[in-house]
């Protein structure tokens, strides 16, 4: 379960009410069109996890896997590494995920270093089929391994892309097995199809639980059981220009991949040159407690009040760890939180935070999350794609394409076209 | 060595000459008062180097100790990290470092699994020694790992505070080592103390390199021979309230932990109320590339033009790997790259997200490794630490406190106390 609360409070007066009403229709629209599919792949992406465990049934490599190499980058990626990130440590045996993610030639040596050819299943995610980085590091991946693609290795690997795009053509060639992701799904937005569902169901995580907690607030949003959602989007609307950044503050290390897959889909969704030709957004920051307390607090109690700040606290923490009832001589001054829990303390560091950002006049508010769970992180990860659908309405950008990045990609190209 | 270039340009007229020449007065007078203690570190902390050694050499424990567990959060375990992240890839032997940083139960669980009493000696690092993370995580490997202090494990703990402190106190009291960071050397300002200097020898980095590639760096700018420095300063401060987020955009995995470093660095140094009681402060970044092309690139190139962009590029990167010369079936649109190395690919996406970024109006800069080494991060560590203190000055904020942490620590403090 999630639960929500905030200390920011606005007049929910008529032209608030009008913003929120448009936004509202504009995300029904988007989904009742089929213009944007995300909201459709808590149903959707169902038989996909079918599918998965076929494979992992019937194929005759899979019974050795023991590793799953994800090679693919930004929405290929970010996604699977939140959830992996949040579930591992509750996961008893099941394969391991690994992520070739950047053309870092170090990175990328020392994940190779990890994995064996006979133990490995790899896994080549692009929706477009042609990112320079996936593509390179796959052909690097095939001379070192020397995979046999026509051969013994076909079964080694998967594909995961758009029906028709030249790594689905690719496949098709090769017959390897290939999942697609639908035309109108983006890849900020595609955690839950294809993308996230086939290498997470792989890796033994309960996908099912995943989507089903993600429907559930879809559900619920659309039903008018959350509509404090829609009031944080306007609220953020109408402070984009004073508050332009908005920071993730999670209270567990675990959370620091999710904070990832946000800032990509904040940043890259609502960074928009608008209707009107304004270049507009927001800045997305994720940081991590308490750690980022001795880091990052200072310049939120008393910097610029440039910022929103959302906390995300777990109740509940599998693993606990008692303080022990210690008194080391010069030192007792921390004595107070002894026989306390790890758990106790962090959750208290998070409230206190909270309270003097409060104090300090920062917009804040909090997601608690009862427990580490597929079912809750679908549930988050359906808010956050929610509220940037409602935020990109109300400031009239296309919040699904990226066009910004095009120029970059020319650039790179022209230096080796000679 | 470094280098370094920019697309920003400015008229360093009259006014802008006298901020400059003001800041270099301040920054000057903070060192030679000795108020500000960082600034002789590179000469300060090489007894330091000696002193470890003959710890190492003459410990009775030290022979079999193959971890090094650095118990210490914020200023006493980001710069540590910074430079263990780099320099791990080029390190063969020596000893591994762990850390010990936040009061997540599942991150201090996971940490201690990897470690046996026999072979780890255990640093304690706090500035003040009451840290609260600090001393519940020492507490809980005191009972986990059952280390007798005032008998056979004494030798197996370290302590680094400042003199005087609790936790000075408390190693006096038990005869455990320790090493002393000098009064005027803040938490976010010493790595090159104690606090670096004494881990980094440990783990067999080469910290007088470290120290004379800071030595080196801080003495060509008080000769006048870096002030790009300056200039950047002055910049900075001249747009702070229109380019109020700066963003470090660093081309290889392992200099993740070294802009986490600066975040802390920037952040908490200048995000104050001035001397006029106007909250200032500017909203550090740090991202990764070629990753990050994929997640906040959007936001930079479309978004609000509110951001500066600092470049890290590595000239040589000591394992490189080449792109095979592979052909695979519908997706060669990328074979250009093929035979080229890593090392090229991603130094080129460097180069073409820095010209799309100049293109669409966004001031940048960059700094260019030769190759990773202790002297060159010495040197940018010192080269951030040099602008964090120009730029407050100009500011007017006491750029080495950090007020606005307190209350946060006194709401928790209270929640306890009853």
């Amino acid at each position: 379960m999630l639960s929500f609360s905030r200390d920011f409070s606005f007049d929910l007066s008529d032209p608030r009410q009008r913003v929120m009403e448009e936004a509202l229709a504009a995300v029904g629209e988007e989904r009742s069109s089929g213009r944007i599919g995300y909201y459709n792949l808590p149903e959707g992406s169902l038989p996909l996890i079918e599918a998965a465990e076929r494979f992992a049934a019937e194929s005759p490599l899979f019974a050795a896997v023991t590793d799953i190499a994800v090679i693919g980058i930004g929405g290929s990626s970010l996604g699977i590494k939140a959830v992996d990130a949040l579930m591992r440590v509750k996961k008893s045996g099941g394969r391991r995920l690994h992520y070739f993610e950047n053309s870092d030639p170090i990175n990328i040596a020392q994940t190779m270093a990890k994995l064996e050819k006979a133990r490995t299943l790899f896994i080549v995610i692009s929706k477009s089929g042609g990112t320079i980085e996936t593509t390179s590091i796959f052909k690097t991946l095939i001379g070192h391994y020397d995979l046999q693609l026509d051969g013994a290795d076909r079964g080694r690997v998967l594909v995961i892309t758009d029906a028709g795009s030249s790594l689905s053509q690719f496949a098709d060639h090769y017959g390897i097995t290939q999942y697609n992701i639908p035309a109108n799904v983006g890849g900020r937005f595609s955690v839950l199809s294809a993308v996230g569902i086939v290498p997470l169901t792989l890796a033994g995580y309960d996908t099912k639980a995943l989507l089903d907690g993600a429907r559930g607030f879809r559900d619920r949003f659309f039903e008018g059981r959350e509509n404090h959602l829609l009031e944080k989007a306007c609220y953020y609307y109408e402070q984009s220009a004073e508050q332009s950044i908005n920071v993730l503050f999670s209270y567990a290390n675990e959370l620091e991949d999710l904070t990832k897959w946000y800032v990509q889909l904040w940043g890259e969704s609502l960074g928009k040159i608008d209707v009107e030709g304004n270049r507009v957004g927001m800045t997305p920051i994720g940081i991590i407690g308490s750690i980022d307390q001795h880091s990052f607090l200072q310049l939120l109690i008393e910097g610029p009040l440039d910022k929103t700040v959302t906390f995300i606290k777990v109740e509940d923490f599998e693993n606990d760890l008692t303080i022990p009832e210690i008194t080391l001589p010069f030192i007792e001054k921390t004595d107070f939180i002894n026989t306390n829990s790890f758990r106790t303390l962090i959750n208290a560091q998070c409230d206190a935070t909270k309270e003097s950002l409060v104090q300090s006049g920062v917009a804040t508010d909090m997601i608690t999350l009862s427990n580490i769970s597929e079912a809750n992180i679908g549930a988050m990860m359906l808010y956050y794609e929610l509220l940037t659908s409602l935020v990109g309405a109300m400031l009239k950008v296309n919040t699904y394409d990226q066009p910004g990045v095009e120029l970059g990609k020319q650039i790179l190209y022209g230096k080796f076209e000679k």
